[in-house]
């Protein structure tokens, strides 16, 4: 057992010895495993913790909690490390707890469309095991993340333009508190004004206010007719306004997805398409057969009054697979341009009038700076990632990502958008926090303060310590 | 100027004196007004405030929260006094800050299809406001409240079954906290994960947090299409049954409100109206002309294998005004069913599969007791209300129907629903905290604690005291 030296704020090496004593092999303190466990897909620095455990269960999670309250050490959740603005890192040491071997689904209310699930239940599970209910669960963000992570950090994804977000889905949750108590939040009725809403409260609190260990989410019908198509564009604002006039028609489509001229080349690249290159609209329609026809031809209209070509379709499903699995892949496709570079992303969302201004601006910084780079984007909801493609290695590369990526949160706050749509806080935004929210930084604070008085959850994100 | 007798919490006289000072005649300590403002339009026991000041302005309402802090005054925030469940009852007396006056509409983004509003504004205003924009204010709770009350209680009302209720329809607010500061909380961007989902704890915090002073709602575009239809059916199964199967189909019609046979007796008596006195529901479909045939038949379907009759059709815009006012005043036209009465009116709302058998159990207790009563709801939520007609000065009357309504609330709450859809809670809910919430209560608490430490913002409200 090795002493921390990241102790600032308890007895780490105590908690460990407690935890051991109670878990076995349940816990680990490899190298190897924390160093995995302290890092995220993003080009944030890893930190990693100074034990992991693997909790079994919720009873398994309280009592590493009241262990390490004991000892006022940092408590770190896990779910498939999937995270993007440096959630995991153990900034101040501490215990990772991995929720992933919580993977029961509790149980499924067909009638009631709903279902309920352990955290480390992946998005992708769910979805299978549902299936022939003839039910889905919506967001999707790229990666097969875990329903507990991606309530953490308020997930969205593709569908989230027609189905919402984690916010809109999770309708119940049960918590274990800083002091190691499990509180149930919520119910399964539609709507309810009795109280504070303590699950949007909950819903991208990141780890910072109690641990997730049960999730209740919505799930929506399968559609009857689902039809994929790609559309590309003479200019980007041609495509950027063709999501905003569609937006104000009403009824969103499914998905509505950007991918500039440079993310075309590297899915062809990497999924061997042969699309077009050129700014290009992902678009989906969900719904009867009639509804989709007509829809789509609304969405026709309105693309090629705005310089777009005609529709591609994918109608059969193993087609509409391969379209999304590339637009999933296209922050792995877009590494390949540049061989040893890694992924700097950033991700705003803007009010929707806002949103070809905020592109253009970005694509606009990219094409006069050295780094390449590219823009995809949940248009549909405002929301799009800048990617900057840069080497580890160049200090003035990074320098450079973190100036152009500062200026995209810039202009997204400055036209009363936010400086995340969906990647939450971690410890990478918190630089962004004051900006953005002003005076409800120290709400938030009052709240933490509140829920977790000795700042033991997650310390060292959200708010700064 | 009176020393107050509820003075508990502080020194209200010295408070009502320096704002006396700093008002002059925005305050007023008139009785009548008073008692008018510490009353909502529900069976619970008015208390009027010590004084009543009208804020003309946010900066008002800064300075006038400041003084009452000074002297630990509690303070009520007014809108349109249709409260339900006491939560303008002076209960530690106290100033009731009248925000009716504060009526400007600030911005109308009609390209983001959102409106920046101050608090005093009704729904009707703001819909008449903009009814040239091509879009409209979804949330209609029966009386025409001001948004910011509607933001207070996390109003609903028929529409929300497909456009959410102030939960998912506010974007942004401004808030003065307990000790006087201005606070801009949310965005204008669709969605963000950004910390602590603070829009979200306002909305619905009824006064108890802070008082709202600005708030941003969405708008949703007028559809191309709307058409309404009664239904009567052979049994309350029948209907709940098709109300069940509708939403499960998807899509939910816009609006979809069940009348049992007593409310179709009053409601014919007090609109005129000549409906088929049955379990009846009132259906709303909105969409493109095609979108709503397609719709309409195919709950027409579900309706016809369920006991319903022929649906009897709205499609002129004043057919449907009339229509859905009669829905809007079935309470006082139940009112009118007892002379003398009052309505002592319940509100839960449980997942859709439990819908039939709550209702039901619901109107075998009216059914099998002596006070007569009605059932409505906008069951598409699974929200349902059922009044109670009691004489105010019969105190076994009054008994029976909170014997009646708690078994409503317990009902709901076993089968994992909530004791309120849409009223809040109050003080006359308080009683149902713990057993919905459990230990959710201390979070709540916590919370309070932490944002309103001398408990002057509405006490005695959500949270007992």
């Amino acid at each position: 057992m090795r002493a921390s030296v990241h102790a600032r704020l308890g007895d780490i090496a105590a908690s460990i010895a407690a935890l051991e004593a109670r878990f076995g092999k349940q816990l680990s303190v490899a190298l190897a495993l924390r160093e995995q466990h302290g890092a995220g897909i993003s080009h944030h620095k890893p930190r990693p913790p100074d034990a992991v455990l693997f909790a079994a269960s919720t009873e398994d999670v309280r009592e590493a909690v009241r262990i390490c309250a004991r000892h006022d050490t940092p408590i770190i959740p896990y779910g498939t490390g999937t995270s993007m603005e440096g959630h995991l890192a153990a900034l101040h040491g501490g215990v990772c707890i991995d929720l992933s071997r919580m993977t029961k689904i509790i149980a499924v209310h067909a009638e009631d469309m709903d279902a309920v699930v352990e955290p480390g239940v992946t998005r992708e599970a769910l979805n299978s095991f549902i299936r022939d209910t003839g039910l889905f669960f919506s967001i999707d963000p790229g990666a097969n993340a875990s329903i507990g992570g991606m309530t953490a950090t308020r997930a969205s994804g593709t569908n989230a333009v027609r189905y919402g977000t984690m916010r809109e889905n999770v309708m119940a949750l049960k918590v274990v508190t800083a002091d190691g108590e499990l509180i149930a939040i919520g119910n399964r009725a539609k709507k309810s004004s009795m109280g504070y809403d303590l699950t949007r409260l909950f819903v991208g609190s990141e780890g910072t206010l109690g641990l997730i260990t049960e999730i209740t989410v919505k799930l929506h019908p399968q559609p009857q007719c689902i039809a994929s198509a790609v559309c590309a564009f003479e200019t980007m604002k041609g495509a950027v306004d063709t999501v905003i006039q569609t937006i104000q028609l009403g009824a969103p489509p499914a998905r509505m997805e950007l991918l500039d001229e440079f993310s075309i080349s590297a899915v062809n690249k990497h999924s061997k398409m042969n699309l077009k290159v050129a700014p290009t609209l992902f678009i989906e329609f969900h719904g009867s057969d009639s509804a989709v026809g007509e829809h789509a031809r609304s969405v026709q209209e309105i693309a090629a009054e705005n310089g777009g070509g005609d529709f591609i379709w994918s109608l059969l499903p193993e087609e509409r697979a391969r379209l999304w699995k590339a637009r999933h892949e296209s922050g792995w496709a877009a590494r390949e341009m540049r061989p040893g570079c890694m992924n700097w992303t950033t991700d705003a969302c803007v009010p929707i009038s806002q949103l070809a201004e905020n592109i253009l601006a970005a694509r606009a910084d990219l094409d006069s700076g050295a780094i390449p780079g590219r823009i995809i984007g949940h248009v549909g909801d405002g929301n799009f990632h800048v990617t900057y493609l840069v080497m580890p290695d160049l200090p003035h590369e990074l320098a450079e990502a973190e100036r152009l990526a500062n200026r995209v949160v810039e202009r997204a706050i400055a036209c009363e958008g936010t400086a995340s749509g969906e990647h939450g806080v971690g410890y990478g935004k918190i630089p962004h926090m004051r900006r953005e929210h002003g005076a409800g930084i120290e709400l938030m604070r009052a709240i933490k303060q509140a829920l977790d008085p000795r700042n033991i959850m997650n310390p060292g994100k959200i708010l700064p310590d």
